[in-house]
């Protein structure tokens, strides 16, 4: 995707052949940075502190963790413990331990001279397979804005709402939830997106506005307190949402307060769709409630707040009263009885096991 | 209740026996500071900025606003031209409209120079009642809680979640939701408290935690996203929140986001109550839902923070990517399906036409 004109992926391997640069997603809206990581321990703590974030670019970022602690050290012990040090980053997440499960497949029975090179191919072709895969969500959620456009009046906007982001910031390029808002915008149709804020870290007002607004893409930030009256009062068509982890059953993971909203979409029926790719599947898990780890952030996020001074500059302000502690779970659960169906690259399916079972057909029980 | 030691209302007369000084809300949690009001514009504006808040207070300022513009002009024409300035400073909360016909109608047949001390009585009287009230609100609720207590094991700590600011600093004393809390408290039960932060005016954290914390009450602020997560894993036994209107079958119109949360509560089995004075019913109108006006708010609540630099100073930043809109809704519609129940200065009782007349029975149509 383009910024200011320059056409951007979110993660990309510099010239010396073994250093990956990102973009720093923490530094966002407010100021366009990217940064070197030089080392898995780089990768880790980028993965740790949100430099990157979004379950597929979080699963790239540690592949080339990965190949830059095997260039270090190719040795079984370097691998397990990079392997460790990465997927111990984040726990909600999938993408990020099948992701090192793939290097570490293309690397095991190598000799140890070959590994660097086949982890740092194995992670190219991972981002490759990423920007793919992504456009091929955004190609079969595509149909869904066109369907809702088809039942309303010819030339009516279609309203979409959308949590936390799940664009292409979360991703290589495209996005998985924004993808199909790309593609029908710049297919022509009309359309205009709830941006929810997705407190405490706000990924909705500071990267997904940033994303559409750069992307010329008619959007309005909502507190994410507004998403039930906007689709009982009839504003939302559909909602198009991403995730950390699918379970074998279609439960989703996703940002916490997608569960509020796919409440509210099934009680004013609106559709609730939420887009993936097959690396956030986990099938060894067989249900998501109760089961998949929610990771506990820091109570400063819901406590301060960083933004731009008037004179441009930044500044973090505490913003609750003084004493009180604050809990900050960073994911929830929806059920898969909230979900509508499943955006993914092999195309759209009930969430649901036999829907899944659909798409990924090779996943059945012999 | 207490600050510092130190025992206030949200609002008092002044010694000179005309004005009257009120709590201004828009400096707390950051300052504890006071407002001078000395006349129906001062009440308007003080209404419409938020330095008071709250649907009982919106109605006692509004009062004592109407007393005010008939001390300087005791004439028909005054009492209608401040009546429809204070009314329109907020759309939403049914106790404004309320209060102000109390005033007029306490004055109404009175030669004009008996007015204006007729309108600081009725307006003092409302003030007077108003703290009675929530105090029976509070003993009312308070059986709910020990409900609560009562089926868990002994000696656990009830969790109650809320949201926004239902409490003493919405009323002239006590408040209506955490009325019940502080009457549990008290009385040494074991409870704790979620605070929903209540983007995008920071209610919750900023008032609720305030009050909760000058109290002793242990809470914790949460991301509003997070309640759904919350009473899911089994960490919420019952939600008590306000409310700025009821209609006659039971539908709440409170601070955006309450639909969201009753939502989570149905379907996690979760008792949610909703605290009201009488005062706070609009009998006339027949069903909430699409019909209660719902007042739009500035977007540069929902853009731009305020809070405290490390030096102790306040400072407001922008939070959101830059050129990005934002809408505002400040209340949503609860249908009275998702409301457990009522509890009032008179019982608790269903969230229903029957449950309100059998409070109410003098409403019964005859």
């Amino acid at each position: 995707m383009k910024i200011g004109g320059t056409p951007y992926r979110t993660i990309w391997p510099n010239a010396d052949g073994w250093s990956v640069t990102v973009i720093d997603q923490t530094a966002l809206p407010h100021r366009f940075e990217t940064m070197t990581l030089q080392s898995a321990e780089d990768c880790a703590q980028a993965i740790r502190a949100m430099v990157v974030r979004g379950a597929p670019l979080i699963g790239a970022t540690a592949a080339y963790g990965l190949a830059m602690a095997l260039r270090a050290d190719p040795s079984d012990a370097s691998l397990a413990a990079a392997s460790a040090l990465l997927a111990e980053t984040r726990p909600t997440a999938i993408n990020l331990r099948w992701a090192l499960g793939e290097v570490a497949a293309a690397v095991r029975d190598l000799p140890p001279s070959a590994r660097a090179a086949a982890a740092y191919a194995r992670a190219a072709k991972l981002c490759e397979d990423d920007v793919e895969t992504c456009r091929r969500i955004g190609e079969n959620g595509l149909k869904l804005i066109e369907a809702a456009a088809g039942v309303k009046e010819a030339g009516a906007t279609v309203n979409i709402l959308t949590h936390c982001n799940a664009g292409w910031l979360g991703c290589v390029d495209w996005g998985t939830a924004l993808a199909p808002i790309y593609m029908a915008h710049d297919k022509g149709l009309k359309l205009h997106v709830w941006v929810d804020e997705t407190r405490p870290r706000n990924q909705g007002a500071s990267l997904t506005a940033f994303e559409l607004g750069a992307h010329g893409v008619p959007h309005t930030i909502v507190a994410d307190n507004a998403g039930g009256h906007l689709m009982q009062a009839g504003l939302v068509d559909l909602c198009i949402v991403g995730t950390d982890r699918v379970t074998a059953n279609g439960d989703v993971a996703n940002k916490i307060g997608t569960y509020l909203k796919a409440l509210a979409a099934k009680d004013n029926g609106v559709p609730f769709h939420v887009a993936l790719p097959y690396s956030t599947i986990d099938w060894s898990m067989k249900a998501g409630v109760g089961a998949i780890p929610i990771e506990e952030r820091s109570a400063d996020e819901v406590l301060k707040m960083t933004g731009r001074l008037p004179d441009g500059s930044l500044a973090t302000v505490e913003i609750a009263a003084p004493g009180s502690p604050a809990a900050n779970p960073g994911f929830d659960v929806t059920p898969a009885r909230l979900v509508t169906g499943f955006i993914t690259e092999r195309g759209n399916a009930p969430a649901s096991e036999a829907g899944l079972l659909t798409l990924y057909p090779e996943r059945r029980a012999s």
